[in-house]
């Protein structure tokens, strides 16, 4: 069973060019086969001002109305996609750029209005994405860059979360791969304290997550990132890693996420860790 | 052989949506293998009108300077791209939306800066085009779905005139297919009389092309269109026609372009043109 490496890169690394071209020269050097799935960065955002379209947010997540939708379709698949897709190219990485709908690749059901109406926003489901296409791809040299737009099959295109995209695409391949899939983004793995960047957890198994959680030490924004992997996980992802998207080619650098810890203890964690006091 | 047809659509037609899905539909139901290369339209003019970047032209022609190919590139890769793809998917089609970056399949020289520096700007050969990855797609039962952005393999993406491309991409495919391509518009095919709708032209050799270029009766935008076509006859395709998007499926409908014309007499064509004097 061949190993296949799926790389979520984080919208705050592909908003500084130095970091993301920094970024895909590492990832060009990655063996294949491979998938990269990309976030969006602050330039809907900004597309969004310029254009005039009211942002609105609902609990931290955009609320995608039909002008944010084609704002941000023209951004993650257009610029942002062919960005990646000519700078791997030029870094001799074969890449070629999907969304969910091309190729019908990732089909997605709009989330229910209910109890919040988020609007063109699209859920995905592992069962859902289509593994042939994806197989015909890499088995002949292709590497798929995905942005987070998918398709509702009848025409519509949605909005969907990146991180999830890529745990359901890993965790569709991982019937035909053994796979591998790593969350980079610009902070160097989970940190046990968010205000200290040195506070790096390198191995996180469930029993922890649930410990963190209640303790209210996981922050907002990496609560659905550690569901993801967790789900990864469950649906048969060999290898989960959260990490510094400058750490990509170092292969145990930042957090490794497990269903169960094996060969890990509490005690030697908390021995590597570079502070005194842990609190759990 | 296998016979595989390569569809222009015009940018006047995509900015119609009811005309769009209709022409969609229509290119659902023409049998595979095939290609669909699409223009801009409109959209991507009123995007740099909101973002407040300055439309250039030299000679009806734009200069895309690094905003506007960046405004450029969402349009066309992003929204445009893969509305047209999600339509087709719902339609039966198995569209995948590529740019040329995708996969390398459309290799671009940045034009040179003089006479005229029309700035991110490709121009494209057909011996440059990436035949293999194309077939394959097209053997596996995918249909291209292009937009007319390509790259320079140096990590940099370049606007490119969409008929051109289609033109070179069918030259290019001619050795492995028997290639159709049909520019597809919102006029009923290249008109005697420019201002009079009915006079269609059914079919135009090199002889004639030359008599009407000489006459200036070749409107400024259909002359890059017929120069494009008649490239592709000379390339190796072995039909070409212009003929309105609503009639994609009527196999005979517009102008058939023809290096020489073997059946046809100008006798013949005279009497079929629907206007008495015809100046020539």
């Amino acid at each position: 069973m061949d190993t296949l490496t799926i790389v979520k890169i984080g919208g705050n690394v592909i908003d500084k060019p130095a970091a993301l071209q920094s970024f895909l020269q590492d990832f060009a050097a990655l063996e294949s086969p491979k998938i990269l799935v990309h976030g969006g960065g602050t330039l809907a955002t900004e597309m969004l001002e310029k254009t005039g379209v009211p942002v609105r947010m609902h609990d931290g997540r955009r609320i995608t109305d039909a002008e944010t939708l084609k704002i941000c379709t023209m951004v993650y698949a257009g610029w942002i996609n062919k960005t990646i897709v000519a700078q791997l190219q030029q870094a001799g990485c074969n890449a070629v750029g999907l969304s969910g709908a091309d190729a019908n690749t990732v089909p997605a059901t709009k989330r229910p209005p209910a109890p919040v109406d988020f609007g063109f926003v699209g859920d995905v489901a592992a069962g859902s994405i289509n593994v042939p296409v994806l197989s015909l791809l890499l088995d002949n040299g292709l590497c798929p860059v995905f942005c987070a737009i998918t398709h509702d099959a009848q025409g519509g295109l949605l909005n969907t979360n990146a991180d999830t995209m890529a745990s359901v695409i890993a965790a569709a391949l991982s019937k035909t791969y053994r796979t591998k899939l790593l969350f980079c983004f610009e902070k160097d793995g989970v940190l046990a304290h968010p205000d200290d960047d040195r506070s790096i957890i390198p191995e996180m198994d469930t029993a922890y997550f649930q410990q963190l959680k209640e303790q209210k030490i996981i922050s907002k924004g990496m609560l659905p990132k550690l569901n993801n992997a967790f789900a990864a996980l469950h649906a048969g992802v060999a290898e989960v890693y959260i990490k510094h998207a400058a750490h990509l080619l170092s292969a145990n650098a930042g957090t490794r996420i497990r269903v169960e810890n094996g060969e890990w203890r509490m005690e030697s964690h908390m021995a590597r860790q570079p502070f005194s006091t842990f609190n759990f």
